[in-house]
C-alpha cells in the first residue's frame, strides 16, 4: 500500500480522489484545499481526513506520496516541499508558468531522491499509447511527420485565461509534450502563429485563442500542432505519425457508438465526447498506477519534472515566435 | 444505501461483486458460493461476509436485494426462496433452460411485490441504448427490418456446451431480447437453420456453432440473427435498425481508437474488444443502477421476469424450428 | 473488332450504348427496338444504324454478337435466336420469369457453340469482385455465413411491379446470383418471409417490398438475405462473407467522400448513390469487356445462361417458403 | 461544338486527349508533340491530325480552344501565342516557375479578351467540390483553420526533380491554391519548414521532399499545410476545414471498398489511389467541361490566370521562408 495525500479538491481533484480511492494499492489518508469545505466534502465521500494544512501532511512520516493538483501558482512550492520532505510527487501540468521558477524548482529537488511525476495524463490513454508503442515497434518505419489537432470543445471563463499563462503554455503544452513523446526526440525550432478568432474577450485579455504551431528536430522531422479552444463537435484530440513505412492515427473518442443513416447523410455518428474527464478516464487511472508502480519501487517515472520543464520550453518559444515573427531556435539548457 | 448479497462467486459474479462495492448507493452484506474459497475471495477482497448458506441470507431482513450470479440450475430455486422472502432479484440470464420450470417459477413469485429483474445486461450498453432511444424517438420511422449480428470470440469448451442449453438458449437468447427490445413488439414467428461449422466437439455434444434465425411481427416487420461461436477478430456485436426514414446502428467497440496504414492496408483497427466483461463494463454497471432504483422505488424493473421469459419461448421455437425445417408460430401464453 | 447489335433502348439499353460506343474493341453495328425512336436517339448519338428488324441484325453474318436489353418476355425468344443464329449473347438477368421457358430455352441453345452470358453485372463491381478474389485466396478461410443487405432507393411505379415477376425474381434475383457467387456452393435450402411494409399498392398487386430469406449448403454453410423497396439513404447494397479466418465485406458507396462534424453529429457521410447505373458504372464496363473476350476467344463466359438459370431457381423456392411457410429443399435439376 | 487542339502528347497530354475525345461538345481537330511520335500515337487512337507545328494550330481560324500539356518551360510562350491568335486556353499548371515570366505573361495577354484556365484540377473533383460547396453555403459558419495533407505515392526520378521548381512550385502549388480556394480569402503571411527525410538525391539537387507551412490570412484564420513526396499507403490527399459551427473534410479515395476483418487487424481497407490520374478522373473530366463551357461563353474561367499566379507567388514565399527562417509576408502586386 503506498500512503498518499491528495493537495487541491476542485474538479479534477475529485476527479483524482475517485481514483485514489478505487485503487487497491492507494491508501488516501490526507485531502487539503485551500478551501475546506472542497476538502471536506472529498474527505466525507471517500471517508478520509481532511488535513489542516500542507505541514502536517508532510511531517507524517507515514505519508510516501502526494497528489498535487491545487492551482498552478502552488505547484512549485508543494513540489518543492513534497520533495524535501521525501515524498514521492504526482504534480498536474504545468509545472509553472514562469521557466525561471521551474529551473529553480528543479534545483531545489535535484538531490531529493523521490519519483517526481508530471501529470501529462495523454500519454497514458490507451490509443495514445497504442500510437506510441506502435511507433516505438517501428510499425512507420523512421518516423518525418506527426500533425496533432487539438481543439476544445469551448473556450473557459475570462478569469481561467487570466490566470491560464495563454494558450501556448496552457493548452498547448499538452501537445507538446504529446509530440516529444511520439517523436522521442527533441525539436530545436519552433514557429507559430496565433489568432484571436472565437472569443474576443481572449484577445482582450492579451491571449489567442486559436493557433498553429511547427517544429523541427535537428534531423528535420517535422510536426504540426493545430489548437483551437472551441470545437461545437466537442473535444476533437487527434494525432497523426507518419513514417517511411506507414502512418498511425490516435483518433477521436465517442460517447456511443451509434451510427445513423437518413435522406441527407450516412454513417454519422454522435459528437466527440465532452472534454478531458470523459475523453481520458483510463489515462487518469493509468497514470496513478504508474506513478504509484514508480514511488513503490524507487524507478524513474514514465513522465519526469525534465519533461514538464521542456514543452514549458516549447511553449515559450512558440510565445516567442508570435511575438517576433521568427523562427525561434530552442535550448533546452 | 440498499443492502444486498451476492449469490455465485465465479467468473461473473466477481464482476458484479467489483460493481456493487463501487457503488455508493450498495452495501454488499454477504456473498455466498457453493464454492466457499471463492465466496471468500471476494469477501476478503471487498471487506464482507461469506454467507454459511442461501437461508441465512435470506433470513437475514435487513438484506433488501440479492444479485444472482449461480449456476443457472440454481436461478429458479433461488429467484422463487428470494422473491418469497421479500428481497428484490437481479438475476443473470437465463431464468432456466426449461420453459415449464420458467412457468412454475412465474406462478411462485406472482404475489411477491418484490422487483425481479433479468440480466439483459446489454439493454444498459451505452451504443445499444443510443439505438433504442434513436428509434423509440422515432429516427428511423417505422421499423421494418432488424439485423442482428452477434458472434463470440472463440468456443467455449465441453463442459460449458454440455449444461449450456445450446445455442440458442445460451447465446442467442441475448439476441432474442435485443431484438424484442429494438422492436417494441413481439413476434409471431420464427424459422432457423444451425450447422456444426467451428468445432466438431459441439456437434457431437448435440449442439450447433453457428446459427441463423428469421422472425416475423404481426404486422410484418422482420429480423435476421446470425451467431458463431467463433470470429478471429473479437467479440462481434451489431444490430441494425432500418425503417421508413432510415437507419441506426450499433457499432462494435475496440479496445484503443488507433488505425493503422500501411503499404497494404489502410484505415487498419485493432480487433474488437475480447468478451463480455471488456465489451459491456457500462452495460453491467447501468443494470446495477437501475435495478437498485427499482429495488429501492418499488417500480417495475426496465427487464421483467417475463421479458427473460420470452426470450427463452423464441429460443425455443428456433430449436423447434431447427428439428422440423418449419416456421414454428409462437404463442407466449 | 466485335461487331454488335443492341436490342432494346429503354433506359439500360442507352446506358449499354455508350458504354458499347466508348469500347475500342466494339463496332456497334445495329439498335433496335420495338419502338423506333428510342432507337433512332441511340443510333443518332452514336452514328450507328437503327435495324428495321431483329431478323435483318440476326441475318447479317458480320455480326458477332447482341446485347439483349430489352422487355424481359422477350429475353428467351431473342436469346434463342440469336444462339441459333451464331451470335454471342449477352442478355440482361433475368433469363425469363417461368422456369419452363428458361427450360426450353436452355435445350434450344444446348448445341449452339456460342458465348451466352447473364447480365449479373454485380459480380463485376470492383469491390464485390475484391471480396470474391479475397475469399477464393483463402482470406477468410472456409466460408461459413454470408449476409447479404440489398435495399433500392425507392419502389417502382406499379405498372413495373406487375410485370416483375415479384421480388425474389426481380430484385432478389441479384443478390441470389451474388450469394452463390460468393459461396462457390449451391445452395440446398431456402426459407423467406416477405411483407409489405412500403407500398400497399405494391400489396394489392400480390407482391412484397421487404422480404429476408434463409439459404443453406450442403455442407451446412449460411447465408441472410434482406431486401427493401425504398431506403431512404440511398442505393444499400452490401455484402459481408464471415469464414474461419476473418471477414470481408463490400461497402456502399456515395457519390463523394465528403466527412461533416457538427453540434449534432461527427463523421457524418453524404447519402448513398442514388441507384445502380450511379453505383455499378465500372461492372457494367467490366461485364461487356469480359464478354467480348468470350465471345471473341469462344471461352466459357464467366456468368452463364445456367447461372441465371439457378438464380431463378432460388427465388422460385423463395416465393414457394413465402407461400407454404416451411422451408423448401431446392434441386436445380 | 468547341474546335479544339492538344499541345503535348505525354501521360498527362494522353489522359487529357481521352477525354477530349469522349466530350460530346469537343472536336478534337489537332494534337502537337515536340517529339512527333507521341503525337502520332494519339492522333491515331482518337483518328484526328498530328500538327507540324504550333503556328499551323493558331493561323487555323476554326480552331476554337487549345490545351496545354507541354512541358512547363513553354507554358508562357503557347499561352501568350495562343491568347494572341484568339485561342481559349486550357493550360496545365504551373503557368511558369518563375514569377517575372509569369508577371510578363500577364501583360502580354491583358488583351486578350479569351478565356485562360489553369488546371488546377483538384477544384474540380466531387469530394473537394463538396467540401467547398458546404464551407460557401455556411455549414462551419465561418473559416477558422485549414489542414491540408497532401503526400505522394512515391518521388519522382531526379530528371524531374531538376526541372520541377522544387517541391513548393511543384508539388505544394496544388495545396496551396486549394487552399486559397477553400478560404475564399488571400494568405498574407508564409512560413515554411523542409526537410530531405525521402530520398537524399533529392536533397543533392537541393530541393526538399518532406515540408510544412503555415500561412495566415489578414483577418488572422489559419492554414496549415503538410506534404511528403512518399507515401508507402498510396497517394494521401487530404483536406480539413474548420469553423465557427463545424468542420467538413475531404476524404482520401480507395480503389475499391472492400473492408476486412482478420485476427490481427479490424474494417482495414485497401491502400489508397495509385496517383493523380486514378485520384481524380472526374475532376479532369469536370475540368474540361467548365473550360468548354468558359470558351464557348465568353464567361471568366472558373480558374483563372490570376489563381495560377497568386499559387506561385505562395510557392515563392515557402521558397524564401524556408532560406530565411522567417516569416514571409506576401504581395500580390
Amino acid at each position: 500500500m503506498v500512503k498518499m495525500a491528495l493537495f487541491g479538491a476542485g474538479r479534477i481533484g475529485r476527479m483524482h480522489a475517485d481514483n485514489l480511492a478505487a485503487n487497491p494499492k492507494v491508501d488516501l489518508a490526507y485531502v487539503y484545499d485551500v478551501y475546506e469545505p472542497a476538502a471536506k466534502e472529498v474527505a466525507e465521500r471517500h471517508r478520509t481526513i481532511v488535513a489542516a494544512d500542507v505541514e502536517t501532511v508532510l511531517a507524517d512520516a507515514s505519508v510516501d506520496a502526494v497528489l498535487i493538483a491545487s492551482s498552478t501558482d502552488t505547484h512549485v512550492e508543494l513540489i518543492t516541499a513534497s520533495a524535501q520532505a521525501g515524498k514521492a510527487v504526482l504534480c498536474e501540468k504545468p509545472i509553472d508558468l514562469d521557466i525561471a521558477r521551474v529551473n529553480q524548482c528543479r534545483e531545489a529537488i535535484a538531490d531529493c531522491n523521490v519519483a517526481v511525476q508530471i501529470g501529462f495524463n495523454r500519454r497514458f490513454d490507451p490509443t495514445h499509447r497504442a500510437v506510441y508503442d506502435a511507433v516505438r515497434a517501428g510499425e512507420v518505419g523512421k518516423v518525418e511527420q506527426i500533425i496533432i489537432t487539438s481543439r476544445d470543445p469551448g473556450p473557459p471563463p475570462a478569469a481561467y485565461i487570466k490566470v491560464s499563462g495563454g494558450l501556448y503554455r496552457d493548452m498547448m503544452i499538452h501537445d507538446f509534450d504529446i509530440a516529444r513523446f511520439l517523436m522521442a526526440d527533441e525539436f530545436v525550432s519552433v514557429s507559430a502563429i496565433g489568432s484571436v478568432l472565437v472569443d474576443p474577450e481572449i484577445g482582450a485579455l492579451g491571449d489567442v485563442d486559436s493557433a498553429m504551431v511547427l517544429m523541427q528536430t535537428a534531423s528535420g522531422a517535422q510536426c504540426q500542432i493545430c489548437c483551437s479552444r472551441r470545437a461545437v463537435y466537442g473535444y476533437d484530440q487527434r494525432a497523426e505519425v507518419f513514417g517511411s513505412s506507414g502512418m498511425v492515427r490516435s483518433d477521436n473518442r465517442r460517447p456511443s457508438g451509434i451510427i445513423r443513416d437518413t435522406a441527407t447523410t450516412t454513417d454519422a455518428r454522435v459528437p466527440l465526447t465532452n472534454f478531458f474527464i470523459d475523453r481520458y478516464p483510463e489515462a487518469y487511472v493509468a497514470e496513478l498506477n504508474d506513478f504509484i508502480d514508480a514511488a513503490a519501487t524507487g524507478r524513474v517515472p514514465s513522465v519526469t519534472f525534465e519533461d514538464g520543464r521542456r514543452a514549458l520550453i516549447l511553449a515559450d518559444a512558440a510565445n516567442e515566435s508570435l511575438r517576433s515573427g521568427a523562427v525561434v531556435q530552442v535550448s533546452y539548457d
